[in-house]
C-alpha cells in the first residue's frame, strides 16, 4: 500500500493538481521535463553534456548537480508546482544505477519534495514513449540496439550487450560491416563494395590510416555508428553488398523483437531512436523481417522519444495509475515519504 | 650495389664467417637470436614486456635499451661474433615504424658495428619462417590476423584491420563470435548456443556482468581471443553453431589468403601463429577451404615462427643472398656503412 494519494494537504476535494519531474540521462546530456498531471508539460530544458560515470556507476551527486539548476529554472519560468513525482530513465540503469538508487531517493526529497520516484531503464523510458502502456515490443536503435517487451506482467529484453558482443543490427553494427565491406575491397578479398571503399575514403580518408584514426579513440562505437548513414546511402544506389547489410540488421533486428514480443494477444511493435532516420533501405526490410518473425503483432510508429516515455511516466505515477510493471533492474518504484 | 661484401678487413680469403642478429618484436616481448651465415644460430634470448608504442610508433630508444643487454649476454655466453647483419622485425612496422626507420640504423651501427639493416613488417618475419624464400601466401593468425603473399617479386597482403574492422576468422574473431552466440542463447534469440553459453559462463562468471569485465580493459582483443578454444571444444563436442563459427572462420582465412597467393606456378600455402593450436575443429574445414579456393597451391606445414623467419632473413642478408622482394613498408633493406 502506497503512503499518500495526490491529494491536498489539508483533505480537501478535488486534490490539488500534482506536479512532476521527468528526466532522460543518456550519452547526449540531461533531458529534463517538468508539468503537472492534469495539464501536462509545462516546459522541457537539456544539458549537452552526459552525467559521468565514476567507480560507483553513474555520479548521482553530478547528475543532482546539473539537475537542480535545470529544475529550478524551469520552475521559474512556467510556475509548474513542485513535484511531488519524479521519474529519472539512465542509460546503464540497471549495470551502474547502484549510485543512483542509493541516493536518488534522499537527494530528490531534499531539493523538491519528490516523494514518489521511479528510476526506469533507458529502454524502459524508450519503450513508454513509444507504446505507452500497452503490450508489445519496441526496438531501441541508435549506435547500440537493445529490444524491451512486456505483456504488463513483466519486462523482457534481449541484447543491448555492446558492439563487442552484440548491438546487432544497431548503427555501429551497420556502420562496422560497411567499414568491413569498404576494406574487403581494398584488399581484394570477396565480399568487399567498391562503393562502400569511396564513401568510406570520403569519409576518413585513405583506409590505411583508419585503424590508426578508430582504435586510439573512446567513441569507437560511435565512429562506426558515423559509417552507417553512408552504408545506407550505397543501398540506396543499389549496391548488392551495402543492400546485404542492412538486410542483415534487419533480421537481426526482428530477432530481438521476437525475442522480448509476448506471444499471445495483439502486441505492437514499434522502432525508436537513430536508425529511424536510415530511411527506406533499412526499413522496407525491417518491415518484412518483422512481418515474418511476428505475424500476431501490429507494427506502429514510436509515438514519441525517451522524454516522452518519462513524462508519461511521470504522469501515471503523479496520478497513482502506472500500469507497467515494476522490475528490480528496468523500473523501480521508491516511495520517499520517510526519506 | 651495395657496398661491402663478407668479406674479412684485410681482403684475405675466406671471408670470415659473418656474426648476425635476429630480432622478433613482438606483442609478448623481444626476442632475440645471434649467430653466424655458416654455422646459424649459436644462442636465443627473450623479454616478457612488449616495446611500447609512443607518439612516434615502436619507441627505437627503448628498443634498443632492451635490446643491448640481451646481445652482450648472448655474445658473452656463445662467443658469437660482432653482427654485422640484422633483421628487426617488428609488429605495427608500416604504421608505427617512423622511429624505428629512422633510428635503429644509427644505433644498432655504433651499438654492435651492423653494417646492414633489414626492417620486416611481422607478417614478412612469419612469412619467412613458415616458408622461406619460396612464392606462396602464409596466413599469419593468433589473435589478429593477416595474410601475406609473394611471387618473390612484390609483397601483397590482406586483412591485419584489427578486431573492429576486420582480422576476419582470427582468435578475437573466433572468440567474439561464440560469446555473440552465448548471449544469444541468453536471450532467448536464434543462432545462441547453449553449450557456448555454459561454456562462457565457466570462463567469465554470469554473462550480465560479461560487458562490465570486457568493455573497460585495454587489452579486449586478447580477452575475446581466449574464448576461441571454448568455441573448438564446443565444436569437437559436435555443437551446431561453434562447428558453423569455425566454418566461418576457416573461409574468411582461405579468402584473405586467396587475395595474396600468386595466381600462376605452384605456390605454396601454411598457417603459422597460435590458431595452429585449434586442432581439427579448425584446421579441417580450412584445409577444405584452401583447397576450393587455392586449387593450384601445395598445403605445407609451416616450418617455423616468426624468429625463425628473422633469422633466416638475417643469414641471408649476412651472406648477401636475400630473394625475398625488398618493400617499403614490408621489408626495408637500409646499408648502415655511411652512418
Amino acid at each position: 500500500m502506497t503512503s499518500g494519494a495526490p491529494r491536498a494537504e489539508d483533505g480537501t476535494s478535488p486534490p490539488e493538481d500534482t506536479g512532476f519531474l521527468a528526466v532522460d540521462s543518456g550519452g547526449s546530456g540531461l533531458r529534463v521535463a517538468v508539468g503537472t498531471a492534469r495539464r501536462g508539460v509545462l516546459g522541457r530544458r537539456s544539458t549537452a553534456t552526459p552525467v559521468p560515470t565514476g567507480a560507483r556507476g553513474i555520479d548521482a551527486e553530478r547528475l543532482m548537480e546539473d539537475l537542480v539548476p535545470l529544475v529550478e529554472a524551469l520552475t521559474a519560468d512556467t510556475g509548474a508546482p513542485r513535484p511531488s513525482a519524479a521519474v529519472v530513465g539512465a542509460a546503464g540503469l540497471s549495470t551502474l544505477g547502484d549510485a543512483l538508487r542509493a541516493e536518488l531517493p534522499g537527494a530528490l526529497r531534499r531539493a523538491f519534495g519528490v516523494r514518489r520516484l521511479a528510476l526506469a531503464a533507458d529502454a524502459v523510458t524508450a519503450y513508454c514513449g513509444a507504446l505507452g502502456a500497452r503490450p508489445g515490443a519496441v526496438i531501441a536503435a541508435g549506435t547500440g540496439l537493445i529490444a524491451v517487451g512486456t505483456d504488463l506482467v513483466r519486462w523482457r529484453r534481449a541484447d543491448g550487450w555492446g558492439h563487442l558482443l552484440g548491438d546487432c543490427g544497431s548503427g555501429a553494427w551497420i556502420g562496422r560491416a560497411g567499414l568491413e565491406a569498404a576494406l574487403r575491397a581494398y584488399d581484394g578479398r570477396s565480399g568487399g563494395s567498391a562503393g562502400l571503399l569511396a564513401r568510406a575514403e570520403e569519409a576518413f580518408g585513405p583506409v590505411q590510416g583508419l585503424p590508426g584514426r578508430l582504435y586510439p579513440r573512446r567513441d569507437r562505437p560511435a565512429v562506426l555508428a558515423s559509417f552507417a548513414p553512408q552504408v545506407a546511402g550505397c543501398a540506396a544506389d543499389g549496391d548488392p553488398v551495402a543492400v546485404g547489410i542492412l538486410a542483415s540488421a534487419a533480421r537481426h533486428m526482428a530477432e530481438s523483437a521476437r525475442a522480448v514480443c509476448p506471444d499471445g494477444g495483439q502486441p505492437l511493435v514499434a522502432l525508436t531512436g537513430g536508425l529511424c532516420r536510415m530511411g527506406d533501405p533499412l526499413l522496407a526490410p525491417l518491415a518484412l523481417e518483422l512481418t515474418r518473425l511476428l505475424p500476431h503483432a501490429r507494427r506502429v510508429p514510436a509515438a514519441g522519444d525517451p522524454l516522452h516515455g518519462a513524462v508519461r511516466l511521470a504522469v501515471d505515477l503523479a496520478a497513482g495509475t502506472l500500469a507497467l510493471p515494476p522490475d528490480e533492474k528496468m523500473l523501480q518504484v521508491v516511495t520517499t515519504d520517510r526519506g
